[in-house]
């Protein structure tokens, strides 16, 4: 099965857009809703519940990992991918590559957590690649909670997004990283105040796309997944009416969330 | 030493609270920072951190309890009264018995976070000392992100507000309790936008003057206070900078925060 973790809910956004790129292979996904935010937790911290999170997919059935958590992909990566046997696939890299290649002006913006901002990792990995490219990011706490409150057409919420990203439209940005699992569902109020001109890159997309094709260019892992098939599952580490309205939410359908012992 | 818990750093308001009005007796605080907010987890995740932070509190000489967290305090006090030896003074109820003497209209007005205002625990007390009372309660989960963003004079937060306590002002209420330990740094902005004439509740002073009263007339818990005198100690399950800003903040001083694995 196709592993994903996030430290809530977000991350179903990632897993969404998995589902429909690579509708061949089971799901199995793990929201740490019991801890979540990671995006304001320590790299110690961050780092032990992304190997617990691994060892609980790992013990379901899962053969390749997908770190959905931003926070978690910036800051634990590296040390899965040292732990682990089995292929680790973040939710940044994708994200990057394709910000470093569409940018006209060399200039990306980059909005997330606290956490992810602080790493730098998306600055780091789009001047790896692209070492002409200004990258100016830009920390938005209060997105994720205005998200999970459903302010999705608020005023404030407007207010709140123009104060957040007036520093970028006065840095010039052409292409806007969303570097956070919440933020696509902001995506429609974001675009009219970063302007229309600017290419938003959404991370849960260049995720899926990037794992198709990891897939297809690995007949082992292919196997793998073709090997048990099973429904796909979610499980939770804590679960209440809001979190199950904002999985329905972003699936656009009743999902069945199991609660776990993590 | 008098141990006192939240799910992070809003408990602080209490601490601080304690310390002035208690100044006698040393505290030992502990903050689920690694954890935190409680207010979005369900009931049983909550009893299973607040015991942990009770063994915790315990382990480190505590000889009386203070939950400072309401979410907590709205959920696990009788867990741990009935598990523990010792008193468990919650956060809560000094504010409830206060809020239901100094209504004049037998209207009162409650703002808390989502598990708090779900519980209907204030509801339950009020009306337990005075059933004529009238209680309104509004969850408000945006505030403690925007406290702890320090966007205490931004327009968006005094919009928020707004549209927060609208409903309750609709109600005419004239009481308001800060059913939240973040809420007293949000005071100042509060008692305009929901009247002059509606008195408002610290929940963090009332808990520290009921604890002073219960002190001065238990003379054994009295004595076990004194028996070890100590410097007061503030523990956290994980510490970043925005956490230590903002018990700095709350103190008005610098406090060493000792991370402790929890």
């Amino acid at each position: 099965m196709i592993g994903i973790f996030d430290s809530g809910v977000g991350g179903m956004t990632v897993a969404r857009a998995i589902e429909h790129i690579c509708p061949d292979y089971p799901l199995i996904y793990f929201g740490d809703i019991a801890r979540t935010p990671y995006g304001s937790k320590s790299r110690e911290t961050i780092i032990e519940y992304s190997r617990r999170n691994t060892d609980l997919l790992i013990n379901h059935g899962a053969t390749v990992i997908v770190i959905a958590c931003n926070s978690a992909a910036s800051t634990a990566t590296d040390a899965l991918r040292n732990q682990y046997p089995l292929p680790v696939i973040d939710v940044i890299t994708p994200a990057t590559v394709k910000a470093a290649s569409v940018t006209r002006g060399n200039r990306v913006g980059i909005i997330g957590t606290r956490a992810t901002v602080r790493s730098g990792v998306y600055e780091d990995r789009i001047q790896a690649i692209n070492p002409d490219c200004r990258v100016i990011s830009r920390a938005c706490p209060l997105l994720v909670p205005l998200v999970e409150e459903n302010w999705l057409n608020r005023r404030e919420t407007k207010m709140i997004l123009r104060r957040y990203l007036h520093p970028l439209r006065l840095q010039q940005i052409d292409t806007l990283v969303l570097g956070c699992t919440h933020y696509p569902l902001l995506s429609k109020l974001i675009q009219p105040r970063i302007g229309k001109r600017v290419q938003l890159i959404d991370s849960s997309i260049e995720v899926a796309m990037h794992l198709k094709k990891f897939i297809d260019n690995n007949a082992d892992i292919k196997d793998k997944l073709q090997q048990h098939p099973a429904a796909s599952r979610f499980l939770v580490s804590d679960s209440t009416g809001p979190v199950r309205q904002l999985a329905d939410r972003i699936f656009g359908r009743t999902i069945h969330l199991e609660k776990v012992d993590a």
